[in-house]
């Protein structure tokens, strides 16, 4: 299937792809923020599409107001199969071969926007944000440098997905300069706490799984059923103040060094899109308890920026733990996958193990100098795609772009 | 000031108490949730007030629809002067001296109902909930039980208020049963993690602080001036599986041992009803860093059922702390004290510390058996107030009541 604009086949966005996002337009004199769908170097609003008739399938043309919210947490809860009639639908419009959109001038002009003239936003409202830590790469260096070499990768980590509840309040979209965090960190000189600017500001590379449907509290998602909750993926950056994180995460977990931003990239790619790239998730080894254990291949192969590749990945797994006590979840929650390290040096995904705790600092391309940690005005950014090169077309996640603006005055 | 409707002296709710919850009354036929007070025995309908025209005063009369909403969000966001005029407006229009709603039969049949017969609902939208670690003697107690008796206080925990972010969406209100969460534990017997329902349910009384006003991301409170973002403070039932904490909590805190239900009381108590029972906050040893010290007294004297008195029960310390890094806090955010634990076995707030890990089970009065933790069908109540016996009005919380049901089927 061709579409009817032209798509660089470098563009992370192809029609294969058509990640959903949410946009308003300074230069249109609005604040209104609207959902839609990125095609090439092309946003498609989905408000207009609906308020033309154009979603007039069997479950959509029920849910007559679905794209006409700030958000897109309403379609998400309508489940799998309104995802993939609305996929099917602007597969359909957008293509070389139909006239009901490409046919209307006034209709194009209405729904049809150069993303380089928008601005994009968070595409939903986050109610709970759940961060896992499903690198057995990462787990293990960390638990080197925060506990001991003998005991680094802790015994759980092996029988269930380790997470921690993180804060939606602080999650923001790819673009949002970020401000260093202040702190009370241990002194090594003193071997006393002080309270300082963070001096070991930090990215982690993750990807985010955003819920679809939840569940009600006190039932829970089976391992098989949960990708079909599952609405798409993003990439996160979880910044991190490893300071901070050092001094203050026993006995209770990360607090402050995690709380003040955590970064999404503006498009969810569906799994829908995903699907072609599904292949074997890692080996469990011991096995896992029946609970945990699944039928279905639910790894992905995407790519990440650096050439880092994603160990962990596996969204279904970490979905149906999180809900077997009987915890709910709702549309728009996200689950981080924890930081994405392979096991070469090269796959670090975080300055921590890249550096190992600032110890070894990396030299960066272009005569940017040496860090250990980000200096204020760094912008770390990230990149993530599947497919491209291959004979199949590329479906791609943009990018997650963050600044590190200077901490406060104390 | 004296109510023109008859008030126990016994009630939680006297004029001086005024607290805010929300309510639905199917005896009128409706699910509509509505803002209200309690006073005695009766809830006054704010809604009914505001389209009346009563709230008056210079601040309200400009939000004309803050009570018109589900929650009291809106309300709380607009801070404490309006709280603050709200206030006086109600306790002028309930005393005995003003007939705008003494004398307006029609007004007081749409305003006035039984609270025996509405049902309560959490009366504010949270976005996140953040539980802390405040009783030095509860910390003390899970340091010995889950770590070891050497190193049983974390060094940590003298120098900044302990905390970790808890699950927004669990979060329920008093009367909601709950179900016995399953998952997994580590098996004393083999030493290898298995998948049952939770052995070991347990409580924890503590306070709920509730912010009215936010901060912005990458702006801080100072903790002088927290208290004036406090909208008010309710009871807080953090319900916990003890045996699954005990295997997944490191290294980043509890997860599934927390995220199945929290339970909150349906009233929120406002710092202006509590001002008159102001106390010392206790001693901070070693001294806490400057951004940490207070100028102003920042406890107060609430009374818990079983003679249990909060130990640490500081608010405003812990919301300085929270946005310290820059976190931002948002209107409707549910701050949890810790288990309010005292010194004494007596003062013991949790089953974990009352039985000693379950090793020292207690009798319960009335030939109701011993319980190690909790069993099937078990209910637990929480009351607290202020006052009341010593020539002050009482100004009480109601109570926070859950019964616990059956895990579902493995
Ligand atoms: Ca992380
Ligand atoms: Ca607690
Ligand atoms: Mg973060
Ligand atoms: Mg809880
Ligand atoms: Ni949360």
């Amino acid at each position: 299937m061709e579409a009817f604009l032209e798509v660089d086949p470098a563009s992370d966005f192809s029609i294969d792809n058509l990640p959903y996002g949410v946009y308003s337009s300074a230069t249109r004199g609005t604040t209104r923020r609207t959902a839609c769908v990125a095609l090439g170097d092309q946003v498609i609003d989905l408000a207009a599409l609906q308020r033309a008739g154009l979603f007039s399938g069997p479950l959509l043309s029920k849910s007559p107001d679905c794209f006409q919210q700030a958000d897109l947490n309403a379609f998400m809860a309508l489940g799998q199969p309104a995802w993939r009639e609305a996929r099917t639908t602007l597969q359909r419009l957008l293509s070389s071969g139909e006239g009901a959109l490409r046919d209307n001038a006034a209709l194009r002009r209405d729904a049809i926007l150069p993303m380089a003239e928008v601005e994009l936003h968070l595409p939903m409202s986050v109610g709970d944000y759940t961060d896992f830590y499903a690198s057995k790469h990462h787990a293990h260096n960390c638990g080197v440098m925060f506990r001991d070499a003998a005991q680094a990768l802790p015994r759980n980590w092996l029988h269930l997905p380790i997470g921690y509840h993180g804060r939606a309040s602080s999650i923001v979209v790819s673009g949002t300069p970020v401000r260093r965090p202040r702190g009370q960190v241990l002194s090594g000189a003193t071997d006393q706490p002080v309270m300082q600017p963070c001096a070991a500001v930090d990215f982690e590379l993750e990807m985010a799984c955003v819920m679809g449907t939840g569940n009600e509290l006190g039932s829970s998602l089976a391992v098989d059923d949960a990708g079909r909750s599952i609405f798409g993926l993003m990439l996160m950056n979880d910044w991190s103040a490893r300071d901070i994180q050092k001094w203050e995460m026993l006995p209770l977990g990360p607090f402050n060094s995690k709380n003040w931003a955590t970064q999404l990239s503006p498009w969810i790619v569906t799994l829908d899109a995903l699907e072609p790239f599904r292949c074997d998730a890692p080996l469990q080894e011991p096995g896992v308890l029946p609970y945990l254990q699944e039928k279905d291949r639910h790894g992905y192969d995407i790519r990440l920026t650096a050439s880092i590749v994603p160990d962990g990945g596996d969204e279904t797994l970490m979905a149906a733990h999180h809900t077997f006590g009987g915890c709910n979840l709702r549309p728009g929650d996200v689950l981080g996958s924890g930081t994405a390290s392979g096991p070469g040096e090269g796959q670090r995904a975080c300055l921590l193990e890249k550096t190992w705790g600032g110890k070894e600092p990396v030299r960066l391309a272009g005569g940017g100098g040496e860090r250990s940690y980000l200096l204020d005005g760094d912008e770390v950014v990230f990149r993530g795609w599947a497919g491209g090169g291959d004979g199949r077309r590329r479906v791609g996640f943009g990018e997650c772009r963050g600044k590190l603006l200077p901490s406060p005055a104390i």
